[in-house]
């Protein structure tokens, strides 16, 4: 038999199966910048997950809070003026103490002001963008198409997370599809948000983002699988995705991967 | 067998069968300005019936949010300087663009100032204000009896619908009572909030105000009856509630409204 | 058969079982102050255990709930300049009005100016001070061992609830201690702020604060022992724990609660 698979499209699942150990065995703390919609079901999900949620906002305190995390997400579904402060002293700390970071920009298709801000946050160093359809078109000036993605990913060094039917991961020169997960995905609020959360998780543990990412995607949409089995609607969905994360063991994880490049 | 009840009453049923069907099909974006403590289960209602929520609620992006959306819920739940600015932007983007908006003045019956505040946005053209007797007491100054709200609703022309042991809906000329619900639904924080949030999102499919209040009363309170056979308690009350707004069809709903005239 | 036990501790598992009655019977109104990420689910444990929450946190208004409030819990979960204002007067509310309050330091072993804070309001006449072991450190300026919790309750005139494998009750003449809890409960962001508000609520009905903090915590920790039994993992035993906390009877409480002197 042939296995027509590069070497890395191969190795993702088994990356993501050791990432699940490794975050139960030595939880990250990822520190989020969230809106308030998300925070709570974020938390759990990262509990869920083996990591340490911390999510203060205050700009006076968020420095030091970030500067002892492990990771840090920043999401802008909230954004004003002490938001926006809070966030540029946390990406400081960030690239300061050299932690990764992933940025969410929620809703940048429907806020100019938004947009240009997570331009600017891109150009200051994160290492993963993830985002939908209508938020890469926001912040790319164009159709969100994979070409497109891979074009934006080589020329800023953003690694881009973008979701849709198929989830894909670029850093500009290997790109993955992912096609894990399941439509009831999109009717509990804040799962984009906890997936990022995730995302971040993953960094904190391993370097290559391109793999990070990738396996975070995994693992939600995994544990999504196995949560729609169970559930009978989207309120015992959005349980039962935290229960499977908490139960989800590394084979289990490494067969159900659907990961292609 | 003579039918004694009015058109109108004799129809809401049948409105609020076509309504779940609405909402599911071409599902309304719902602006929520609402308090944090409510945000998310409020989503997760409006996701579960079919529609898209926004919350955003900084008072520099949320006219471009309302310009964009089908309908507007302003919920006074938390009031500080920040939250009146970005309603008083809300309530004028909505003017603008004719979208209709609920008022919902929560705890208006502990606050003077926020009781000023409500009375201000009735007469800036909330098409409903959703509140229970002691908020209506505040509002209207007397006690919150039918013919008071009777009263109310046709000095000012906002729809009332004032919550109890029964609901009532009236414009001042006609008025329906409500007897769907379950006492668990007083059990489970933000039910009231997300139940104003659905009558946003009826409005957004129902022009008439009557009709729309009374059909989202029935929705909610139909699946809280059908959520109240599942549940072993609040808690998973609150999860069943969701599964069961998403699983309504529209015979159900039919069958179960005890609305009457 | 001799039984060791001093009075008070024999005491403490009928003193919550009353109380769970009590909640019930009349349910307090319980003013909090808490973190955005643990606004909801604070409510709904408060709301399953018979108590009204409110959590309004705009300084203008927080004075007038906090009159009319039965208990007030300070979580200095969030930190920023508003917060700290509206602390302020929530504090100097309950002081007027006699009303007894209970601060849980959130995260001020993270941050220098929340300890700082945190010692500030303790002076202020805080009833009950709820925290972990590296809170507690941070508070006192030392290690959080039993001797050193009642020499800071002995100092201060607050009784400390220390919690850890077993919770630590002390007023600096008498010490319980108590066993009962789940680790899920480790796994549920909220959980903690939600037992602090638990103890506000208790103290609202039993003036002994030695008492109630125990019985709160008790309370607590049976539910959690009794939702364990029933979840599939983190995220049903969110759910399962309000469950269990609304149909506790004081029966179950009594014989479940393990509270040593």
């Amino acid at each position: 038999m042939h296995d027509a698979r590069p070497h890395q499209v191969h190795g993702v699942p088994q990356a993501a199966a050791g990432l699940v150990d490794a975050l139960r065995a030595r939880g990250p703390r990822v520190h989020c910048i969230t809106n308030t919609v998300a925070q709570a079901y974020t938390a759990n999900v990262l509990l869920a997950a083996g990591c340490v949620p911390s999510m203060t906002l205050s700009a006076e305190e968020i420095g030091g809070f970030v500067a002892s995390a492990d990771a840090l997400l920043a999401n802008l579904g909230t954004f004003d003026p002490e938001r926006r402060a809070a966030t540029g002293v946390a990406v400081e700390a960030a690239r300061h103490h050299a932690l990764p970071w992933v940025l969410d920009p929620v809703f940048i298709d429907r806020s100019p002001p938004r947009a240009a801000f997570a331009r600017d946050l891109v150009a200051r160093g994160a290492r993963v963008v993830r985002l939908n359809h209508a938020e890469f078109a926001a912040l790319a000036g164009g159709a969100a198409t994979h070409e497109a993605a891979i074009a934006y990913a080589r020329a800023t060094g953003v690694v881009v997370a973008l979701s849709g039917a198929a989830d894909l991961v670029t850093d500009g020169t290997r790109t993955l599809t992912i096609r894990n997960g399941h439509p009831l995905m999109a009717k509990v609020t804040a799962m984009g948000c906890a997936g990022s959360a995730l995302v971040a998780a993953c960094l904190a543990r391993e370097p290559d983002a391109v793999i990070a990412a990738a396996a975070a995607l995994v693992m939600l949409g995994v544990a999504g699988e196995i949560a729609a089995e169970r559930a009978a609607g989207s309120g015992s969905f959005a349980i039962h995705i935290i229960d499977a994360l908490a139960a989800l063991d590394a084979d289990t994880l490494a067969k159900r991967a659907r990961v292609a490049g």
